[in-house]
C-alpha cells in the first residue's frame, strides 16, 4: 500500500504544530465519525472501507522526503518535524464492522489518541470510509431494485480516479453487487472479475457474425456476444443465434448470452427473448448496461423486460444521483488528570450541534421476528441490561417514547486498535458481502423503501440525553 | 508511481487473447477519445489528465504476479501470457495538451497501435482523463463564478478515494482554483497546500479566546481564525478583532483573516465585514466555506457577499451536480496490407453513431480579435491554408455553412508518444493552469454562459464529411 501520512488536511499539520508547542501532545483526546443524512434520501446506509482504514493506520509514517517537504514549508518548528519522523499511532479506535447497516448521527467510529494522532488521521479516516461507505449503500439500493438478478459492477472508466475504480468496486460488491469488470479489483480484493467483449471486437472483423464466430470458438464456457453495434435485433441477435445453434448447441454447451448495451432496453429485451425463444434457445441469458440504476432498473422490472443480468456503470461506481457520503470527524471528549471531559459543537442549526463524551452504540433486536427495533447511543461506562424492559424516546421529542421487552442487545463498535497495535481481523470480503445482505434482512421492509422511507430510530440513553441537554442549557449562560 | 496494467475492464483482456489466438495482433488500429456533452449543459469542458496518462504507459508492464494471478483464471492461452509479459506499449499517441477548452464529439487523444496494446490501454486512458477533466471543468465554473476572488479546493475527505483527492485537487488548479487543502498534492504535484484550523482547535482550549490567541502567537504570519465555532458573531468575531488587535496589530502584521463555515453566509458575511471595520481591521479578509458551488457563489456575489476567499469542498472535488465525464473510446480504422480502412459504430442514436478514421483537429482563431470562431475536423492527411476563405457547414445542417477569412488555423493534437516513445514534454502544473486560463480566454463570453450557452462550432471537413456520409449509405443497404 501507497503511504498516505501526506493526504492529510494542511491545517492538521498546522494544529498539530501547534498542539505540540502548545503542551498538548500528550493529552488524549477522543473523535466520533458519524453523518448526518443518507444519501438518496434512503433509509439506511452501509458502513464500508475499514480494512483499509486498517491499512492505512498500520503504514502510517513520515519519510524523510515527507519531512524535508515540510521543513521547506518554513513553519514548522524543528521539534515537531523530529515528532512527526518518529510518529507512530499508538491510540485506540472503535468502529462498526464493514457491511453494517448504519443511520444518522451514531458513531461509527470512534477514535482515541494523543491529539496529534488522532488529529492527523481525520482526512484519511473520512475519505476512506465516506467512499467506500458511498458506494457500497448505492450498490445495495440497485441490488434491491434488480430482486435477486445479477449485478456486475462496470463502471471502472467512468470513476473518479483509479481508487474510485478498484476500491469502488470492492465496496460495490460489499453492498451485494456479484462481481466487477475490474480485474485490479479481483486481484487485490477477491472480487470476481469477468466479461466478454467491447464493440472493438466486432469492428475488427469483416463481418459481425465472423466476430460472433471466432468469440464462441475461442470462449465456448463463457460467451456473451454483443449484439448492438450495427443492428440489434436487425442482425446481432439473428447472427448471435447463428452461431449459438453453429458452434456451442453441437457441443452441448447451453451457458451463453447476449449483451444489450443501447436503444430502449425493455422493448428490445422482449423482442431479443421472443426471437431467441423461438429459436429454441430458452438458455440464453440478456445482459443489460447502459446507464443504468436502481430507478431504471426498478421501471424495467415493473415493464417486464426479460433482463438476466445487470452490468451497472457510471451511475454506480460515482453514486451520480448523490455523489457525496457526508461523513464528519468531531472532536466529543477530551482527558484531564484522567478524567474525559465531554466537549459539545454547538450550531443555530441542530442538526449540526454534536453527541458529546466517548460513547458506546447498542442496536436491540426483537426476539420474536429478529428485527432491529432501535440504536441506542448510551456514555460509554453504561450497559444496557436486555433481560429488563428498556424504555427509548426520541430526543428532540422527549414524550415520543416506548418501552420495550423481550429483545437483544448488540453492541455496534468493536475494539480494531488498541494502543496502536490492531486487534481485529478483517474478514475475507465475500464474508463481509454475506454479513452486509444478512444484516439488511434484519431491517423492516419500511426502512429499506427508496421513496420516504420511514426513519430508524436512533434514541440517546437517558444519562446521555441529560448530559447533552445539561451541556446546551451551560453554554446558553 | 504504481502498477496499474491490471487496471483493466476484463473484457479487454479476453479480447487481447482472442485478438492474438486470431493473428490480429500485428494488427495495427485506430482509436479517439473524445465525449458527447459538456457536465453541467456547459459550453465547454476542460482537457486534463494527460501526465498521469503519460506516467501509466511508460509504467505499463505486467508482472510475474500479475501473468500468475491470470493464470489462474484459466481461459488465458499461455502464449498469450507470455506476450503479457514481453508487453511494451510500441504505438503512436497524439492528444491536445492539459487545460485545452475542448467541445463534444472532436477526438482529445488519438491512439494508432497495435490491436492489443490500443485495447489494453482503453479503461486507464478513459478513467484518467475522465476523471481530472471532470474537476478542471468543474473547477473552472467554479472560478468564474467567483469573478476574481480566491478559490481554494477543500474536498479531500469527501472525495471518491485517495486519488480522488490527491489528483483531483490537481485538477482543481489546472482549472483555475489557487491552491488546495491537500497536503499530498502539494508534495507530489506542485500545488500549493495551506489551512489553518478546524473546530477541534477551538474545543481543545478552554475558552476560544485562548485557542486564537494561541494560534496569533504561533502563526503571526498567516493566520485565519474559525469564528463559528460556539457563536459567530456573539463570540466567534468579537474574540478574533481582540486578538488581532492584541497580537498582531502591534507587530505591524495586517495579513490575517476569519474563516465563515455554517449559518447564511451572505448575511454573515456583511454582519462580520462591518464588525471588522468599525474596529479599525479593514485588512482583515473574509473567507467562507460551506457546501458552495458555483451557483452560491454566483447568488453570494450577487447578494452583495463580502468575502475574499471561498474554500470550496465536496461540490467541487466530486463535481456533484454532475459527477460523471462521459468520454468514450472508439475504434475509427484498422490498417490492412498497409492501407488505412476508416470503420464507423452505427447506432439508431444519432449522437452514438462515431466519426470514421484517423483524424486531425484545427481550431481556427479569428486574427482580428483573437477568439476562436471553430473546430473543424479533418482527415488525417488534410491540411487547412488559412490563407485562403474557408467554407465551414454543420454536418447536420448543411444549409447552416459560412465562409471565414482571416484566421489562423492551430492544430489541437500534438504528438505524445511515437513508437511507444514519450515525444512530448509534459509542463509544469502552474504553466498548464496559466495555458487552461488563457485558452478559455479566446472562448466568446456566449460560450462560458452557465444557462443555455452558446454551441461552438465543431464541423467536419467536406472530405470527411462524404466519407461519413457514404459509410452510413454504405451500411444502410
Amino acid at each position: 500500500m501507497k503511504n498516505y501520512s501526506l493526504l492529510c488536511d494542511f491545517y492538521e499539520l498546522t494544529m498539530s504544530n501547534g498542539y505540540l508547542k502548545n503542551g498538548f501532545s500528550e493529552k488524549t483526546t477522543y473523535f466520533d465519525m458519524f453523518f448526518r443524512k443518507v444519501p438518496d434520501e434512503g433509509g439506511f446506509a452501509v458502513f464500508a472501507g475499514l480494512e483499509q482504514l486498517c491499512d492505512y493506520i498500520k503504514n502510517l509514517k513520515f519519510s524523510d522526503e515527507d519531512i524535508d517537504f515540510l521543513r521547506k514549508k518554513g513553519i514548522f518548528e524543528e521539534e515537531f518535524l523530529k515528532y512527526l519522523a518518529d510518529f507512530k499511532f499508538t491510540g485506540d479506535i472503535y468502529a462498526v464492522p464493514e457491511g453494517t447497516p448504519i443511520f444518522p448521527y451514531e458513531p461509527v467510529i470512534t477514535v482515541k489518541a494523543k491529539a496529534i494522532e488522532a488529529q492527523l488521521i481525520e482526512t484519511f479516516l473520512l475519505l476512506c470510509v465516506n467512499h467506500q461507505s458511498l458506494i457500497a449503500t448505492k450498490a445495495n439500493r440497485i441490488v434491491r431494485a434488480a430482486q435477486g438478478r445479477t449485478v456486475l459492477e462496470f463502471g471502472s472508466r467512468r470513476a473518479q480516479g483509479a481508487d474510485g475504480a478498484v476500491i469502488g468496486a470492492r465496496a460495490a460488491y460489499i453492498g451485494g453487487c456479484h462481481g466487477t469488470a475490474c480485474t485490479l479489483t479481483d486481484k487485490l480484493y477477491d472480487v470476481p472479475a469477468g466479461g466478454t467483449m467491447a464493440h472493438s471486437w466486432v469492428q475488427m472483423f469483416d463481418s459481425e457474425y465472423e466476430a460472433f464466430k471466432t468469440y464462441c470458438e475461442i470462449y465456448p464456457e463463457s460467451t456473451t456476444l454483443l449484439v448492438d453495434t450495427y443492428d440489434t435485433l436487425g442482425s446481432g441477435i439473428p447472427n448471435a443465434i447463428k452461431v449459438f445453434k453453429e458452434i456451442l448447441l453441437p457441443k452441448g454447451i447451453t451457458n451463453f448470452a447476449v449483451r444489450l448495451d443501447s436503444g430502449d432496453i425493455s422493448y428490445l429485451s422482449k423482442k431479443a427473448r421472443k426471437m431467441l425463444d423461438d429459436a429454441g434457445l430458452s438458455c440464453c441469458k440478456i445482459t443489460a448496461s447502459n446507464s443504468l440504476d436502481e430507478y431504471i432498473i426498478r421501471d424495467l422490472m415493473l415493464q417486464g423486460a426479460k433482463i438476466d443480468t445487470f452490468g451497472v456503470g457510471e451511475r454506480l461506481i460515482t453514486a451520480k444521483s448523490n455523489p457525496v457520503f457526508g461523513g464528519v470527524y468531531k472532536l466529543v471528549a477530551v482527558e484531564k488528570d484522567g478524567e474525559i471531559i465531554p466537549k459539545i459543537k454547538i450550531s443555530e442549526n441542530i442538526g449540526k450541534i454534536t453527541n458529546p463524551h466517548f460513547k458506546k452504540v447498542y442496536r436491540l433486536f426483537d426476539n420474536n421476528t429478529g428485527k432491529a427495533i432501535a440504536d441506542q447511543i448510551c456514555i460509554h461506562d453504561e450497559t444496557i441490561d436486555d433481560t429488563k424492559p428498556l424504555k427509548i424516546f426520541d430526543q428532540y421529542n422527549v414524550w415520543k417514547s416506548k418501552t420495550i421487552t423481550d429483545f437483544t442487545a448488540k453492541e455496534l463498535l468493536k475494539p480494531i486498535f488498541i494502543n496502536g497495535e490492531q486487534v481485529y481481523e478483517c474478514p475475507p470480503i465475500n464474508e463481509v458481502r454475506e454479513y452486509c445482505l444478512n444484516q439488511i434482512e434484519t431491517l423492516w421492509d419500511e426502512v429499506k423503501r427508496f421513496e420516504n422511507p420511514h426513519s430508524y430510530y436512533v434514541d440517546l440513553s437517558e444519562k446521555l440525553w441529560e448530559l447533552k441537554n445539561k451541556m446546551l442549557e451551560e453554554h446558553k449562560k
